[in-house]
């Protein structure tokens, strides 16, 4: 365990500066000195005495709403709609139950268990975890956690997420009954398990049961980013045996998509059909609006909520809760017949 | 001053009970109990003598980001683009400053001064206040404030915003360089001072210096929403002698009109061209994508946490500071000059 002479050491300043950048008598102390103590107070995980601390024994009703944060290569963090609605949604009910909102980005399981245990927070809720970061967060801070989207196969974790693989199913089949023989498939990577390997799943037992397969051209990598869409828009097309149909795992992906095609003089849906995920704003404000599988972001956030209550009001003892939102799809203009050319 | 014991009487509890909701002994009490009391405790405006309350005289390393909460017809807040972008940037430079985030929606003046105090935030940050609400914030809690796109005149106010006034002047240039000599103006109300009568005023005297003026019947109001600009684009079209040209003041809201447009056969920038406000990503997702006034939001987001902790290192010194960051126009797909008709 580093002390508070290692932190003094490596940040080339005095014990008392230390104890004064931690314990909030910063008046004295410049910004640069609290940022460079901060920084290697974060990189030595150490955890200070802070003033917070002396609450230790008791609540503090503060909860935390962890969200991802910057990217590996260090850009700032920028919520997604997705986890902007449902921070608002969350704040809302929290607020209403007399709680406080910290609003947390997480960048590593160490420094987010540090910042609930500085301020002993109550409970908190992630989004966008990886399923193998759930045990290692519940070992480091021991206070109620609701995990979203996280689909990791422990039982002792307490989780709010929609019916992806259903969803994914539900995306396949509508493509197969509006005839599409050859259909691709666009999202992120999945090695490990959570939302993008569900709705794959679902995707392709929906092909299986009609006869087909996901053939390994046809399925094309994309983060979920409209820009990075409209680029593999191109690949898409350029595919052995076009696919004349494809699901893209989140609705931006489709966005994006969308106007890569339209440029490549591939027009949705004469051309090609795309359905999407999420039911976002952006499936609504693009021309022709995205055929999708909708989900309730401001039930799961108010879901996310409940559990939550519910596990602090009989904390210590942990009773773990597992709630699942249906989804459902939205008809809407970018699913159409294959082209006349491949019927 | 409302007491413990009104709190109590008008929640019909015990101020044993009040004494626990308010304390974070919230183990016995049911969750519709606690939100009866802190909805009694909201309206009354009790201060509680909190957990936190003890640490009154010492920094607590938290900084609140409050946004606009609830609409007055209590749906639940949900952040806009604009709004989500700017915490996760806020929250990203607070972490690195060894500080923490506290995010909380504002539905009065009041709540939002009991929630600063009961948690003895250090500083807050303030988006989409009025400019009446500064002096009664400032007033109710002592602590350094930062406001964003505030255009109250008092001088005692530290605020971080755009050029919106040279944004509609220039959005006003841009359409009467094209060739527009009936320009319509689409956007909110703005009975008081505020972003979008400074993006109007700009717009106004753009056209004055070419001598055209803005026609009552081409004023059409419209909240900063998809669904409400989709529905006043017929509006427009029905306006006596129909502009060619409008100025939305929000990218969200020319996205609504270029569908509406389209819906009633009206294609833009064709027939009907379309300048909006803000940069955001919808303006890049719809087709045409939206020429608009870019504004940088995470600098934004980066020079109020400048500001604040500028501020958080004098106190209980202030010297308040103003800054304004530049727009730029960003040439995209819906100007065009004028239908040939009206040439």
């Amino acid at each position: 365990m580093p002390t508070l002479q290692d932190v003094a050491r490596e940040a080339g300043v005095s014990k008392m500066t230390v104890s004064n950048v931690l314990n909030g008598r910063r008046d004295r102390v410049s910004p640069a000195t609290i940022a460079r103590v901060m920084e290697v107070v974060g990189r030595l995980g150490y955890v200070p005495n802070a003033t917070a601390r002396s609450l230790s024994a008791r609540r503090s009703n503060i909860v935390a709403l962890a969200f991802p944060g910057c990217d590996s290569g260090g850009v700032e963090s920028l919520m997604n709609p997705h986890d902007s609605v449902f921070l608002g949604v969350v704040e809302s009910h929290v607020t209403k139950a007399g709680l406080y909102l910290m609003a947390h980005s997480v960048t590593s399981v160490e420094s987010t268990a540090d910042s609930l245990r500085s301020w002993n927070v109550d409970g908190a809720i992630f989004l966008g975890t990886r399923a193998d970061e759930v045990a290692a967060l519940q070992a480091a801070y021991d206070a109620p956690m609701v995990f979203i989207d996280n689909h990791g196969t422990s039982p002792h974790i307490s989780n709010v997420g929609i019916e992806d693989r259903l969803g994914g199913h539900l995306a396949g089949r509508r493509l197969i009954e509006a005839g599409h023989r050859r259909i691709g498939f666009v999202g992120p990577r999945f090695d490990e398990p959570g939302v993008v390997r569900e709705r794959h799943a679902g995707f392709v037992q929906a092909l299986a049961e009609a006869g087909l397969e996901l053939r390994p051209e046809h399925v094309v990598r994309c983060n979920a980013s409209f820009d990075a869409a409209v680029a593999v828009a191109q690949q898409v097309l350029a595919a052995p045996q076009r696919p004349t149909a494809v699901f893209a795992t989140a609705d931006i992906i489709a966005a994006g998509l969308l106007k890569g095609f339209a440029r490549a003089g591939c027009p949705v849906p004469d051309e090609m059909s795309i359905i999407g995920f999420d039911d976002l704003e952006v499936a609504r404000h693009v021309t022709p609006e995205i055929t999708t599988l909708h989900q309730d972001i401001p039930g799961k956030a108010r879901a996310a909520v409940e559990v939550l209550l519910a596990q602090l009001a009989q904390w210590p003892a942990v009773r773990s809760e597992r709630r699942v939102l249906g989804v459902s799809l939205v008809e809407r203009g970018s699913v159409g017949p294959p082209p006349a050319s491949v019927r």
